[in-house]
């Protein structure tokens, strides 16, 4: 590998075991073998290092949003988004930057992070406009705010999950607004059926 | 202040600011101005102290949550426990520390965590069951996996507000919610009687 990308990689995965501030530039030197002069070449600071560790993280997050705005029935794709496999233990290594006290702080670290959510919520807000577009969630419900709900759910729920050491409250989450989604639904013709026995 | 009290809450703050990893026993020391041999004498480890400001926060928590099993009508308690005043910039001292790297992979840090989220769940399944009970929702939702949603709502709201440094988000998710929540009431007297027009 290059030593650009091994120095971004060592840095990734340094910042997810320990956090930005307990990561030293010695660290990513030891563990990537990436020389000193090589890596003052590519990254002056270790800021720059993290910046363009976090974009990469933001990277490998998204293809899966993608899959928001695919084909096929609204309902179906948020479920699937919702439910495909994650690890909930590890957690979300974009959200989890949010919580790290020095990440926090730094408006140019934050900022990859702010711009991947922001894409994520875009993707979101088309599959939940399309799901009530298709009578499959009541009008009244705003995609706006229920794209934040859905994403807060997931990392949240990682939140559960790491605090429990165990993934059932991750999973019960998003079980749980899946299924108040299929409650929200308007009435069906079978219900109006039913009712107007 | 008594020192075991100043050594407690000038911990809980560094925790706060810089994380685990990065407050040194020397740190405590010099924001609180207790001794060496006195911190020693009350804590003998950097763990031992991290656990009672661990303690102290989720002692901190947990009056608002036995708000949501006080009187009146449950769903009235669960929109006044969702919508309370928080900061959603500086996030749930609890649940952020299921990030810190070195607090995430120590059980013992882990577990008042642990035993707060525990007690919060217990909290909303007990005013989720009373909203289904009187009628105010769908007998086809289940409390248990609905309050793990609630949690995680709040949980993953903060990450979403710090990461855009706007409190925005964070009201959106859980306005969001509660827009489902009450979306996913059993159809009433009123909608039966419309819909039978």
């Amino acid at each position: 590998m290059e030593s650009r990308q091994l120095l971004i990689e060592t840095m990734s995965e340094l910042m997810w075991e320990r956090g930005y501030a307990d990561t030293s530039p010695r660290d990513v030197r030891e563990r990537s073998g990436v020389g000193q002069g090589s890596m003052y070449h590519h990254f002056p600071t270790k800021r720059d290092l993290a910046v363009a560790a976090l974009e990469r993280n933001v990277a490998d997050l998204l293809p899966a949003v993608s899959e928001l705005d695919g084909p096929g029935d609204p309902m179906a794709r948020i479920e699937a988004y919702l439910m495909r496999p994650r690890d909930a233990l590890k957690g979300c290594k974009v959200g989890r930057m949010t919580q790290d006290p020095q990440v926090r702080e730094d408006p140019v670290l934050l900022a990859p992070v702010a711009r991947a959510f922001a894409q994520v919520h875009l993707g979101w807000v088309k599959v939940l406009r399309a799901a009530v577009a298709a009578g499959e969630l009541r009008t009244d419900l705003d995609p706006e705010r229920l794209a934040h709900t859905l994403m807060a759910v997931l990392q949240g729920g990682y939140v559960l999950a790491i605090a429990q050491q165990d993934p059932g409250p991750f999973d019960a989450a998003r079980t749980g607004v899946l299924e108040l989604l299929r409650a929200a639904a308007p009435a069906t013709t079978d219900d109006r059926h039913k009712m107007g026995e």
